[in-house]
């Protein structure tokens, strides 16, 4: 450092940095890495114009086109999740538009909130958190509702751990309303839950890199069906980061995003999606069911309740009850520090009410159970008798 | 892979993955990283709501305090600069609000044309690209307009290697409008030029880390002053994604942020800041004089023409004239493949008239030495005779 630093704010005494401690990661999202991803990111930056970072964007787009089962483009902006839902809203939406948000928990407000702050007209189809929509409510609702021009919702709600049937409501909603537009937040689920954007008729559609893809936080990406591309030249919500026209123009010209992407993120979701195809895609649902079974069996085995309806439980993450009596802070601050594993608590009303276990990405069974096994330990040592 | 891979899109063909080549990256952005910052980013993932995120999420608030000269805490949102265009316009202003841009090359005209896509009404006051804001006139024009409620501009213009006198800028405009807010575009600035925030009186300045921050990509830092803050309570354009509110309340309160942070380039990013103040604020911005010394002075040495005026000529990138009869795709093309120096093009009408060298961040002046050396050595092969 010279001598004379100058200026009135001195430089910072700060808390000196610290090793990341080695933890069993089990919160959904962001999930644990594999090393080979990680270390992707070490490669030197690269011209976000030049062929390098264009045969990276053409080939992570081709292999999420697979993911979403989807022909069309799958745009991707440095983001997280909840810029998809934005750039969702502002890409297909006027002022004052009529639209649907059909919430089963924290994540499907939150995408009604933002709809209502850019100023639409949200009609809320709510079902109490720890269950999913039910889609003869959703019908009996819908048919009452004057027309909507779009209709929101989650297909894996990771605030409660509940899986839509996203296939069943897409279709009803298609079939009361075939040109509305379909809004899926698939942030918890694509990549490890089925999830067929074309044949499901969906308009679109976003996740988010540090969830299934095992890849670190930085990187949304977003596909709109034709009937969204056309919904989009009329929409007149104010947007320009979020756009999907210039992004979409970039992208199949030249292998470019309109602004500087998260180049290191890319390098990693470039090897991920690769260690994927390579594990398969059926295969990667069959060992996200597996998961979902395995902690689900065990969390009732000990004694727990699950928090999701039976038949709608997540594959990907899984809420339980906090018994009577335990103090959920105290425990999961206990398991965080002494066993080094990260459950995720409640959000919002369920703050203390239930905690989560994150099982998508890059996991084993025994990460799991070693997770299971010492929660079920702490338990006894808090009280809990099942 | 599994055999019966289902679903009507099938596993697409694409390039297979072929290492990153080594280069002399010597474009505006991204810039090269140094080893250690690259290396941090392989740490294992954490939780974003827990001590360890919030420890790094507090450091780094603390330590672009100081570079930025604030006493406001620097919020960060996973996003590109133009991102940070967004959020200033969004945080401050309100339908129809009157805003005076001054605009000397492409990306103040980005600014410009975001506060008109969000609906202000907007007064541009445009310098021929190559030349800085001229104080003088900017106080002439200002004085003809009626009342705005804010001023943006570039600190540094990445598109022609110009930098406005923003001191003597914010000096004049506060002396003229003693309550507008003044919007800085700081991208390819801070961290690198003399910025400094509080005592300036600015009131919204935002960069990225892919700049002088010798970080990757993926995040966008915003201070505002406590005028801005105040002016953030009426504004009314909608937001939600950049939203400063609740990311300041997040970030003070518990060291998080709203939505899910890009947690390996905070990695890379706590890591970088730690080098930059080990080799001092001041030593930074004299290594960055030296730098835009060295590379204008070998520019004329060999017969080149500068495109930035000489007194506002940029520290952190330089903008060359195609010398007649060049063509200069052709030559940055020779010079990416055959030498592995990566030169940038010039942007919109300039494409083709100038090409730009990046000296910002982690450089040596062997670096810019051999970029120089070869360009030389390049150029009389392509027949240029100074």
């Amino acid at each position: 450092m010279t001598t004379q630093e100058q200026g009135a704010i001195p430089v910072p005494q700060v808390e000196e940095r610290t090793p990341i401690p080695k933890q069993n990661l089990r919160v959904p999202g962001p999930t644990p890495i594999p090393s080979e991803v990680l270390a992707a990111q070490t490669n030197p930056m690269i011209n976000h114009r030049g062929p390098e970072f264009a045969a990276i964007a053409r080939r992570v787009t081709a292999r999420l086109q697979y993911f979403f089962q989807t022909t069309s483009p799958v745009l991707t902006f440095p983001a997280s999740g909840t810029g998809g839902q934005e750039s969702a809203v502002v890409n297909l939406f006027s002022p004052g538009d009529h639209v649907v948000a059909i919430t089963i928990g924290n994540f499907g407000n939150r995408l009604a909130k933002i709809a209502e702050a850019y100023g639409l007209n949200v009609t809320r189809i709510e079902f109490p958190w720890g269950q999913a929509a039910d889609p003869a409510s959703v019908e009996a609702r819908l048919k009452e509702l004057p027309s909507y021009k779009g209709v929101l919702l989650t297909h894996n709600e990771t605030s409660t751990g509940v899986t839509n049937d996203l296939e069943a409501l897409a279709a009803l909603i298609r079939r009361l309303a075939p040109e509305t537009l379909i809004v899926v937040d698939a942030v918890s689920s694509a990549g490890s839950i089925p999830l067929d954007m074309d044949r499901w008729d969906l308009d679109a559609v976003f996740t988010g890199s540090q969830k299934g893809w095992m890849t670190p936080p930085g990187i949304m990406m977003i596909a709109a069906s034709p009937r969204a591309w056309e919904a989009n030249k009329t929409a007149r919500l104010p947007r320009f980061y979020f756009d999907w026209g210039p992004a979409r123009k970039q992208l199949l010209e030249k292998g470019q995003h309109p602004t500087t992407p998260a180049v290191s993120v890319f390098y990693a979701l470039d090897v991920a999606l690769e260690m994927m195809l390579a594990e398969g895609r059926e295969a990667i649902f069959a060992r996200q069911q597996q998961a979902g079974d395995y902690v689900r069996g065990r969390v009732r085995a000990m004694g727990l309740q699950l928090f999701a309806d039976h038949q709608n439980a997540s594959n990907t993450v899984t809420a339980i009850k906090v018994p009577e009596g335990i103090d959920s802070k105290a425990l999961l601050k206990k398991l965080r520090e002494q066993d080094r594993i990260v459950f995720a608590g409640g959000q919002a009303h369920l703050e203390g009410k239930i905690f989560r276990i994150g099982h998508l990405g890059y996991f084993t069974e025994a990460d799991l159970a070693q997770a299971l096994d010492t929660l079920e330990q702490r338990l006894h040592e808090f009280g809990f008798k099942s």
